[in-house]
């Protein structure tokens, strides 16, 4: 008969705490393979299906995340005493206070919102598909209307702000605003935002006038040129440039989907990109900038991939992975000075006649548009101060909703000297407000900021750095990431890891002395 | 803020019933998907997270299928009654009883029962793994009497055996026996399966000899003239004969997989194959034979795969299926005569050369070898029985595990007419008693015998079935299949359905009359 182990001594607290947060993570893991899954397998008439899957999946995450056990372990934790009365250390503590953070967002939020703000999901996609499909912004104002009501409700549930029922108007708003900063980019906050912000739209709109009016258009017509590159050579030639990175495909693969993105949680990455024959330089610096999430993922410490000790510190700080391997490694002379013989040697049919000089601007093209998903690397920054001015207002109560479409094509003049004809081109072109995910464009610029500064800092610790990626070697790069970001997983906030790593608070500085760099030696 | 929906009548026991159900049949089809995955894209260093998700969510499932709120409903709708003492159907009564089935398998193990076999059937795999490599039965022979001694317990929980204490041998192994048959094939004994496997022993040991004796080689030599088959083009013949069988892409797809299998249920199916340039038959056969897995997977009832409405029968009658297509079609001339055109527009240079008498003994080539997995239709099935005679034996007692190589070889004289060199190729060839699978090697050749009396029955129906094939169309075997097979789910077992179906008792004489008709014309 089957005979029962040894007795052993009664888990500890903090131990029962961490067998809890375990099995939620690897729900999470399952959740986010059913994702990825989604966007790269799933039959056609399956959708159906795997909405069913991922409503269970949610339901068991949910029970498990809000298990009042689980709530009472942390609760005696919080007092900082682990079994015995001795302290607990200070990562120990990290771990109790984010475990008490995510049980309280399972747990204050009444099920009747959570149900209601699925329910509005759903219709807010379809609204936001088919107006902007109409070109008809008035069909989806309600829509918008009710989703800034909603994030105030569930600012409010989780302490961010007054009454719920409160109206748009007054400094509610921006506590909520504030809120949702928060969930995205822990520590921040609209006012810091706000302030870095200004001083770099201060430097972007002359530095992009500036490269527009000397654009003599050859990046463009470069960037014409290249047509015809097999997909599978592109594929070959991506999986080299990411291996050469450093990605780990014995913990990770790449796959093609409609757009491009990086699942799963560290022991098993999951990135896509797409690719199109003629926009060869779209799949590979899709390819580079998951790798850079990817990269990520694998140096967070996998022993605590279920607590804050081993998760990602936020957005923002997601964001300078994946920008700082795409923008400021990617789109160097030196990364290119390696890979342009093996790419050459790759497409020498689509190459023949475009010099080195031609690829390297096809790589670099500067172009103001109206869409923020075909912008460039220097004016991608203004797309996101655009929305995150009008976000704040929309918080502040001081822009209504009925008024959006105007302010867009008013701040678009202002900021990239463009009016989009129709809405289309301007408040209807992304999807992130029907889902309600307000918040969340600044983590993009943050993200270029915090990449620039970086970058600064490995070059002055490391001035070799450029010299290795023209020898193919990414090593010494990834390395000081891995330590100085990778491994410090939740432990410091965006501001705090800034200024622990460079040593300099946040500032928008680097970044426009780094593309002033880049780019107006190509655009003078 | 949100307001509750305007109230409804309380759900009925059943309708309750059913929403248990739903949710335990949404969190398989996720354990399904993980499995497929790990098969088919789990990076090689993300298998221990893939081990760990597994496991948390067969906890999960554990956790529903065992949930005593389950229990009760089950326990007051046994009665036959619904929510106002009216009677359920006969239909919805078959669902509760089914349920009763189930709940009754999760709840009747102890955990440390569960945890046991859990932890036994690792021990195992990597037992059987290296006693193969090293051909040291020995090694392994403890590891068979503890999963013997496993699967007494198990049988005895549920109520099939005495004390899960006894020894070896007497009756009680039987009654274990008879439970690992039901729990594959409801409503099978040993008994049953000793009867018909003795009359299919009777008829096929001479045909296979007959077969041999006349074997001139010239289909060994034809298809080892198969060398050189373009991967891609291998592909795209495949995509379009399993289209042509009727696999609904919409609903399903086919990936690469070391061992070809099928997996998900109902509105997601993944079925698998392999390539190898040099075997272009093994691929297409083992895509055909998922595809008749998958066919019956898309024909169970929809809204009902919650519940016994929706499931396949058992697996004799899953095998049935894709036997059926795999070698009563898929082996036929009027199969070849549509397909041969394509599938020399495809291979033009390798089957140069290749005449159609040849390319078709090659499809059907016999030839007896001590492994089953490489075994042809004829002499497969002389493997089944060899080992469900090993397995009754050593339940009833009347074998010793350590008896067992010498058992082996005497039967695989008597049966195949080889010896084995050694027991790799003997005893130790198959995985599946090192995971305690006992009583599932017998399904394999039931679903043979199902396979051709359903194949003689439609037939019967349908004389023009086969001149459909010959013009590519293989609707009205599906439609066939979809009406007396598929839409049934578990209403009957394989023994009742067949009768039902084909209007006699289950019999291996059309099994014996399709070998014959099939292979004597070849072998004469």
């Amino acid at each position: 008969m089957v005979s029962p182990h040894s007795s052993s001594p009664a888990p500890t607290p903090y131990a029962q705490l961490l067998s809890h947060l375990g099995r939620i993570h690897k729900l999470e893991t399952i959740a986010q393979l059913l994702g990825w899954d989604e966007q790269v397998n799933l039959p056609k008439g399956s959708a159906d299906l795997r909405a069913e899957q991922h409503a269970v999946l949610a339901e068991t995450i949910h029970a498990a995340a809000s298990d009042p056990e689980l709530g009472a372990l942390i609760a005696r934790l919080a007092e900082g005493k682990g079994a015995a009365g001795d302290a607990l250390s200070a990562e120990e503590r990290l771990v109790v206070r984010e475990a008490q953070r995510d049980y309280e967002r399972a747990t204050k939020l009444p099920v009747a919102f959570v149900r209601a703000k699925a329910a509005q999901s759903s219709v807010g996609f379809h609204a936001w598909a088919k107006a902007r499909a109409e070109d008809d912004f008035a069909s989806y104002a309600p829509v918008l209307e009710r989703n800034l009501e909603l994030a105030r409700e569930e600012a409010a549930y989780l302490g961010w702000g007054g009454d719920p029922c409160t109206s748009a108007s007054g400094e509610g708003g921006s506590r909520a605003y504030d809120y949702m900063i928060d969930k995205h980019d822990p520590g921040l906050s609209a006012a810091v935002i706000e302030g870095l912000f200004g001083e770099l739209r201060a430097g972007l709109v002359p530095l992009a006038r500036e490269i527009s009016e000397n654009d003599d258009g050859r990046a463009k017509a470069a960037r014409a040129r290249l047509r015809g590159f097999s997909i599978n050579a592109q594929r070959e030639f991506l999986d080299e440039v990411t291996r050469r990175l450093g990605f780990d495909y014995e913990h990770g693969r790449i796959d093609v989907s409609l757009h491009p993105f990086c699942a799963g949680t560290g022991a098993d990455i999951r990135m896509t990109t797409r690719f199109n024959e003629d926009e060869p330089l779209d799949s590979l610096f899709s390819a580079i900038h998951e790798t850079g999430h990817g990269l990520y993922e694998q140096g967070l410490p996998l022993a605590h991939h279920a607590t804050a000790l081993g998760k990602a510190a936020g957005m923002g700080v997601h964001e300078s992975q994946s920008r700082l391997w795409e923008n400021q490694v990617g789109r160097s002379r030196a990364f290119w000075a390696f890979f342009e013989p093996r790419f050459r040697e790759k497409f020498s049919g689509p190459l023949r006649g475009v010099s080195s000089e031609e690829l390297y601007l096809a790589v670099n093209a500067v172009e103001p548009t109206l869409i923020r998903v075909d912008a460039d690397e220097v004016t991608y920054n203004l797309h996101i101060i655009l929305r995150f001015e009008i976000e704040r207002q929309l918080f502040s109560g001081a822009l209504k909703v009925g008024d959006l479409p105007e302010a867009w094509a008013a701040l678009s003049r202002e900021l990239l000297g463009l009016e989009p004809k129709n809405d289309r081109e301007g408040v209807l072109q992304d999807v992130h407000w029907s889902d309600g995910a307000f918040g969340y464009f600044p983590s993009y610029c943050l993200g270029n900021m915090i990449a620039a500064q970086l970058w600064e800092a490995v070059r002055a610790e490391e001035p070799e750095i450029e010299a290795d990626f023209a020898h193919g070697d990414f090593g010494r790069l990834l390395a000081w990431l891995r330590k100085n970001v990778h491994a410090a997983g939740k432990r410091h906030d965006a501001l705090d890891l800034t200024q622990r790593v460079t040593g300099k608070p946040l500032s928008p500085a680097p970044l426009l002395r780094y593309l002033r760099e880049r780019y107006l030696p190509l655009y003078s």
